[in-house]
């Protein structure tokens, strides 16, 4: 299995008054390097959006914290796919303190794939690039016949 | 059961080019509802912190989503607490468009109350002040001997 | 003159490890303080935008600094209209502690208005909803030929 | 005179429903941008502040906008030291579309170095490594008796 790395400086901003990162921004951190994974393989997330017309949706998302992130570390992002069917897919982040082994946090992200146009977005199938993607970050037996 | 209702209104700078909120920036209005919460019952989070010397850590985090909250939207925020021991609580959010029964999402926040002054944070009894607090809003038997 | 009154508590969420907003995020509090103003004469921006085809772009902001707002202090945004003519408008802000008469910082912003639709925004007189709420909040002698 | 430069992609979160960079973000890249500026020349803001027990704030920031930064653009900040004292430093930044000559946007930041410690801060005469950096990026001419 292979995992997408992305790197982080934890930036004076996403801090909040207790020196570490707001837990909300480490969305921010995903939303980059979910981005960066996609291009990662020739094309971009935009890319794919105005091609296809379609939305990635996420339909649920979650951390648990382990240790603090603080103002001015290097972070890094390791993602990878444990699940996808033609629909939907699953993302995990691990971050860990850049050279280190110190796990700061753990997250996932459902991701849905929509068609936009008529008044409300519907499920639709992963362009031929997205599922490319999945398959280059996918755990071995992630492709399913269809996951929740 | 008592639910803290907290009003928001979704802003400009909290949407995405899709039109609807960021989803990380719900965990914005999350914090904010907390802290109203807190506020709600005669003192507030941040005196609480100056007076105890204490930290309200989050130690998970997750939402779910239903239907999206667009630009401009009026929306409620229902916070509760489902369990809670002497050092940790849960608490449950349901996010409405206001004056609907339109569920948006489902979230969750995970706190754990630490002192603060040396090198490590550590697990520390709730303040009487926030105990008064979580029982204020707290489900029926939400009172543990110990919640993970 | 009339100046159009914003309450806003500095959230934990805004500010750095200083203790202090960000100075960026004043732009978020200043951005929510247009909304209600255009609100509070009976319309929205949102209406606006949406029933003229319009947007409302910045052209230079500024902020200067006289003293901190700190974690959890409330403070007032006071916003007004200098000058505007029949495409623009200035919005000048001051921002004071709730209940005192610190002057926080001072900020404007310039605004055009812009009809979209084709590739290219273009400047466009305001819409007559528009026009009502700048003379409501305009100082005297606001009304000008031309603002740059 | 030499620029400093500092790539940035047009992040998804940092964009409004205008598909634009919301204008408040644009500090959240300055930022960045006078973080890694620091950084190049082998020390850090951090470091810095940690070492002298200083705080650098910012007494006065503006942006004048000529065009926009689109979701997903690469955008190339460029910094450098238009003037500065023993106190104080002026920074510009021209923001271009990546690998173009389209200039953006252009803006400021006064900054003042202050002694922490006490109840207030107070300027103070730059540490050595701080005034060897604002050396590298000066304009000629750059270093006066007094700015304001």
């Amino acid at each position: 299995m292979k995992r997408f790395i992305f790197e982080q400086r934890v930036r004076w901003e996403d801090c909040d008054p207790g020196g570490l990162i707001f837990y909300g921004n480490y969305f921010r951190y995903f939303e980059a390097a979910e981005e960066e994974l996609l291009r990662s393989t020739g094309t971009s997330e935009w890319e794919m959006k105005q091609k296809y017309n379609i939305a990635l949706g996420k339909t649920d998302v979650g951390i648990q914290f382990f240790a603090p992130a603080l103002y001015d570390d290097l972070i890094e992002v390791q993602t990878w796919i444990p699940e996808y069917d033609d629909k939907r897919y699953l993302m995990r982040f691990e971050v860990y303190k850049q050279g280190t082994e110190t796990l700061l946090c753990k997250a996932h992200a459902k991701v849905i794939c929509m068609q936009k146009g008529g008044e409300r977005l519907r499920a639709r199938e992963h362009p031929p690039e997205l599922l490319e993607i999945l398959e280059t970050y996918a755990e071995e037996g992630a492709r399913k016949e269809k996951i929740r």
